[in-house]
């Protein structure tokens, strides 16, 4: 037997005895149909192609054919040819496509409103990239990223955000998330065995950080932020923080705490890794910048594409110390993914040419819109709750009435297609989850704007029902 | 000092202290023009709204544009508003920039032919897969990948490589140099600790299975593929094989050492890695399927778009088997690295329109022509030298005369431009380094066709230096 590969049309892959090559065809192409290597809507060679391929004559090929036609496995369609008969695709069984999506609305804390995402203006970024990227940038990457994309973020992140870097410094990563783990990997690898988290956060964070090798200790969060004046006590190699806009509690970091905390930095060699995942969101004007600013040398800045942009581009990055740098991108190689330069020109174009501001300001007064609209849904519908947390970014926290518990209230929200979390769902330690009253966080980012109404009202429902 | 964002425009942060806001706003922005926060080339918001912004009279504003332009450090453009001067904007220095650039021509195994990439089929893919995206396509993806993608690349595998596959069974990475990391972890995570590797192979694929846990131990390779007779002896849990076309010796496995091969992973419980990284590359029109049929259990197959389309894709895949899937997807998740949906949803539409299928028979048209230009060239200006490896992929090795060795052939290149390695280099251990004649590792995928010509001729004169 030999294997061949017709080379007309699309390729197929077919074992031919070279003894017999007809009848070997027509069985091969039998059991190729049938057990699903060629799938319904393949679209065969033409016959005089696929003859020609296998060296034999075309009227054996279309021979083979007929009978397969007449078996009902390949159909003839006039003017375009003959395809194999159409079934069902293979599709992925349904328990294994992505969970959330038996959830109507999901407001669980960070989501952003996908379906804002600048479609037009991405394919012209991506247009433009395309038409001006080198054979060189469309080979494989250098580690760090795409030096186009990082110039605009240099310039972007120094404008928007006040931080202090050069293009140099930028390191590309496939989201926030990768760089988390990039960072703490890196920093094990020096000997760094603790890293302080906010004992609320992302549980995934808190993971990714634990899987790169260190241990995360929660630091207590109040109403000023994260309580850094203890890291002196906790022994800790490094911090995760959310200077701007606390996660999930919505309060920004104190001008005094951050203080502390570039003094802690200074005086210990720890790091800090800033989170400036809303950054852009703030509603009244009153813009944080970057904690960076205050300890470049001593801070990672790290900020993604799926607010502003969307989760799908799968892009961010992080601006890394120079005593870092060396180290993250060894990680970076020793993890083995590549770089996916296509994108991050496209992104590059869309932030030198505006389109990147203009998604984050659009976003912005929407968000805004929403959260007054939630407010003043909430006064209506459960005035004994309270909205807590800044006017920024695309979640607040709700507090609940008296006697209503979070648990009720997630039931209740299941019930009414709702999928979000109580605030102990994202506290790092079972203290924490104890610790202050019962309260939802409610991300009014992610449901549609169409549905947004429905949303809010599906909230009131679940406290009245677990009331 | 508040922290104000100019929302007029560009994105805006400049620190202003609210008792002298003119003063402290003329300041701020000397201050992030010569910092470079504010780079040159950046438009400053108008008058008009920035004085709305800040809630100071527009005249004021007005003012200190003024004296920031005949201090030199903003520009008037008429009818288009003020800029800051154009100085030189912060590139990424030299040194940082792929070292790779300063090489003319990259001849180096394995690397694809870059201009071939089919933009405006990729852009018109890319346009498809925006407009059927829904909300939810566009929000944080699954882990395993799009679900068009799965189902996509599952008919193609099945047709054109023979792997048996449901789309469950595919996992979407960021390359193969992720999935390789992933499930080395996957298996180290449930007490793997060696895997054999091919003695000639990718350093950086030795160098991700190490970091992820796993011993490489290098198994002899010769006229017939990976010597698997000798697993049993030497006690791995899973090994790295290169099947259809040995990297970067460029033999197939044999079909005998196929059976072998099964059948210890059949007896022992081993894991068979499969890179199949240019299965589709072969010039006789006899394809070697892929080795995952005879073995799909135990088998994770893995490729990659970096070779049909572009390394700048970033997108690869393997089809694993259910006893590994949900370790991948753990190991995954604790790497943190996002999903590039929209990216994966365009290559599910090129693939399923068909436009896949027609890179990979340009690509396999232009590298066959290549393949023969090379051995024709060589016959003629280097008669002594050997040409080996299949007819097939984008490499082959070319055996030296008799007294040229290969660090003299790779200096030789290096004066004229060219980037290439001997066979040496790819070699797992010393004893392989040294197993074999001096050999040169040919890639004649890179080059652009332009410059192919060239390439061949200084390849020929880098012999004739070291002679």
């Amino acid at each position: 037997m030999a294997d061949v590969w017709a080379d007309s049309g699309l390729d197929l892959h077919v074992l031919l005895d070279p003894r017999r090559k007809v009848g070997s065809l027509e069985q091969a192409l039998r059991a190729a149909i049938d057990d699903g290597s060629l799938v319904a809507g393949t679209r065969l060679p033409a016959t005089r192609a696929l003859a020609a391929d296998l060296g034999i004559a075309r009227n054996s090929v279309v021979e083979v054919y007929e009978r397969l036609l007449g078996e009902g496995r390949l159909e003839s369609r006039v003017g375009s040819g003959t395809w194999v008969r159409e079934r069902i695709l293979p599709q992925p069984s349904p328990s294994a496509v992505n969970r959330s999506t038996r959830f109507e609305l999901d407001l669980r804390g960070g989501l952003p409103d996908a379906s804002a995402f600048p479609r037009s203006a991405w394919l012209a970024a991506m247009r433009q990239a395309l038409a001006e990227a080198s054979s060189t940038a469309l080979g494989y990457g250098a580690p760090e990223g795409v030096a186009s994309l990082r110039t605009a973020l240099a310039e972007y992140l120094a404008r928007a955000r006040g931080v202090r870097v050069h293009a140099d410094d930028v390191v590309v990563t496939h989201g926030f998330g990768e760089l988390l783990g990039l960072v703490a990997a890196a920093i094990a690898a020096r000997g760094g065995r603790r890293i302080a988290v906010e004992a609320y956060g992302h549980g995934s964070h808190r993971e990714v950080l634990a899987a790169a090798g260190l241990e995360p200790v929660p630091l207590e969060v109040d109403g000023d932020g994260a309580m850094v004046g203890r890291l002196h006590d906790i022994d800790v190699d490094a911090v995760l923080l959310t200077p701007a806009h606390q996660f999930p509690t919505g309060v920004p970091l104190s001008t005094p705490r951050r203080a502390a905390l570039a003094e802690w930095a200074a005086k210990t060699g720890g790091i800090v890794i800033e989170d400036d995942y809303d950054g852009e969101f703030r509603f009244d004007g009153r813009s944080i910048g970057a904690f960076q600013s205050l300890a470049p040398d001593s801070t990672v800045y790290g900020g993604t594409a799926s607010k502003a942009l969307s989760p799908a581009v799968g892009i961010g990055w992080g601006v890394v110390p120079a005593s870092l740098r060396d180290g993250v991108l060894a990680q970076r190689r020793r993890r083995g993914a590549a770089t996916d330069a296509i994108t991050q020109s496209a992104l590059a174009v869309l932030i030198a040419s505006g389109g990147y501001d203009r998604s984050v300001r659009t976003l912005r007064t929407r968000y805004r819109a929403r959260r007054e609209r939630l407010e003043a849904k909430l006064a209506e519908g459960a005035p004994d709750a309270r909205v807590l947390g800044l006017a920024a970014g695309i979640h607040c926290l709700l507090e609940l009435p008296d006697g209503v518990v979070e648990a009720a209230v997630v039931e209740a929200g299941a019930e009414r297609g709702l999928r979000f979390d109580g605030l102990a769902a994202y506290a790092a330690d079972p203290p924490t989850a104890s610790s202050r009253p019962p309260t939802m966080v409610v991300g009014f980012g992610a449901p549609p704007d169409l549905r947004f109404e429905q949303a809010v009202a599906a909230v009131i429902g679940s406290i009245d029902a677990a009331r």
